[in-house]
């Protein structure tokens, strides 16, 4: 794995950095392809948003670009990942006013998720944990992500690939590591991510795509109910793509027409 | 600053540790005399409860001990952070079954807060900022503090020391660094937290303290009113010891008769 810290070779970051002490900081996880980013312009859309809804500094875009290529050197297909923290801070929670942020960019050999797993779909699952509603983080791709390690340690069985995430409202919000998408009477819906969730680059894609097709990407509260209820359900994000879902407990789904003309957009997006 | 990371020398960790990548960890800060930590019982007592309620193996506490009294070698008066991670991970939420945690050690010369804050009492405010609920998460001291980033950062006057913090139903739970205390009628209170707040060494150390005083340390649901109704308000950790509020927004209090005793007692505890 390759990893460049604040633009050099470097694979460790200072124990004082406060995206250890206090998760503040943001991610992002982009596939390469010889060095070049897939559906960059999404990831630095919702980068950028983060920054801005995080008080960072945004980096440069075209540093940004050179240093993934830097980290990807080599490798023909990688998967890269992007933190971008508060950098060295003084102790105490304040946010300093003069902040040097510590930029992150690690790059490995692409070890991505199975071809099947869009093609034939994955089964999920509802999760017991449910989501704190938390407006002033609610979005961003952050570093406090202690919802989702409990939430993804809930079951281990390898055969059940995502699962669903609850708010503490009972409403729908998002799979652990996934967006979610709904194709329901015609309609598009996703939940709506104003109280908790991670507004993620394929849904963003997704939202820009749809009205090429007619459609709309509608944000909208989501019961669990209108999940199975749906006619079409996908988990979606930028290294897995669509994936179809054909079960969730004991409901199952067969056809996914909207689901594969997303699928072959995205293929050549 | 000495800093130790697994029992040697340093003041890096691995990008890929888990406490970077989703503040996948906990922490606490410890006032040392000669390299001896000050309430170590009820740091002890809750750093072990934090790391049952985040399934992170418990150090050997003697080797924890041994390790700050190794960071703070030469410093007779100091102040110290432990921290735990749950080590470098795979990518992925998911927690390993065999974790190698990460144990971070620092220590500085002591740089707290003025003595006069406790003998004078300070000033606080209301943050606008309102704490998620996430029961999963309630109490402990883990990484994921970005709420507290935001809610210390929305004011810079010095002369305002802490910040009080409401739930999202408007509960009070805590200040943005210590936890809060009411003397109110004869009986002594303090937010449960069982949705959201930090549980700290101090306030554990009252609660063993008040039943020699024949009072019990009540947890309770506070509202804001019952804040300004209360006949002491103080804030409480262990490094600032018991701060008597003397003024919050319009509403000022002059006489902490218990306040008084609670840091006679803890002067010699």
């Amino acid at each position: 794995m390759a990893v460049r810290v604040n633009g050099r070779a470097a694979d460790t970051i200072a124990v004082a950095d406060r995206g250890l002490a206090y998760g503040d900081g943001i991610f992002r996880t982009v596939e390469l392809l010889d060095g070049v980013p897939r559906l960059w312009r999404w990831h630095w859309q919702r980068f950028a948003a983060d920054c801005a809804q995080l008080a960072l500094p945004l980096p440069d875009e075209g540093l940004m670009l050179a240093e993934l290529a830097h980290a990807a050197e080599g490798l023909p297909r990688a998967v890269a990942k992007l933190t971008l923290t508060r950098g060295v801070g003084a102790r105490g929670y304040a946010m300093a006013l003069d902040v040097t942020p510590t930029l992150v960019v690690t790059a490995s050999p692409w070890a991505g998720y199975p071809a099947e797993l869009a093609a034939d779909g994955v089964r999920a699952r509802w999760c017991a944990l449910r989501l704190a509603r938390q407006p002033r983080l609610a979005g961003a791709k952050h570093l406090n992500r202690l919802e989702n390690v409990f939430a993804r340690s809930e079951w281990s069985d390898p055969d059940i690939r995502e699962g669903l995430l609850l708010d503490s409202e009972g409403w729908v919000v998002e799979g652990t590591m996934m967006n979610l998408v709904l194709v329901s009477g015609g309609r598009v819906l996703t939940p709506v991510l104003d109280a908790c969730g991670v507004s993620g680059a394929l849904r963003a894609w997704l939202a820009d795509w749809l009205p090429t097709q007619g459609l709309v990407l509608e944000e909208v509260r989501l019961s669990p109910d209108d999940v199975l209820a749906a006619d079409e359900v996908w988990l979606v994000n930028s290294l897995a793509g669509v994936w179809p879902v054909v079960r969730l407990d004991e409901r199952c789904w067969q056809a996914f027409p909207l689901a594969r003309r997303a699928q072959a957009a995205l293929a050549s997006a």
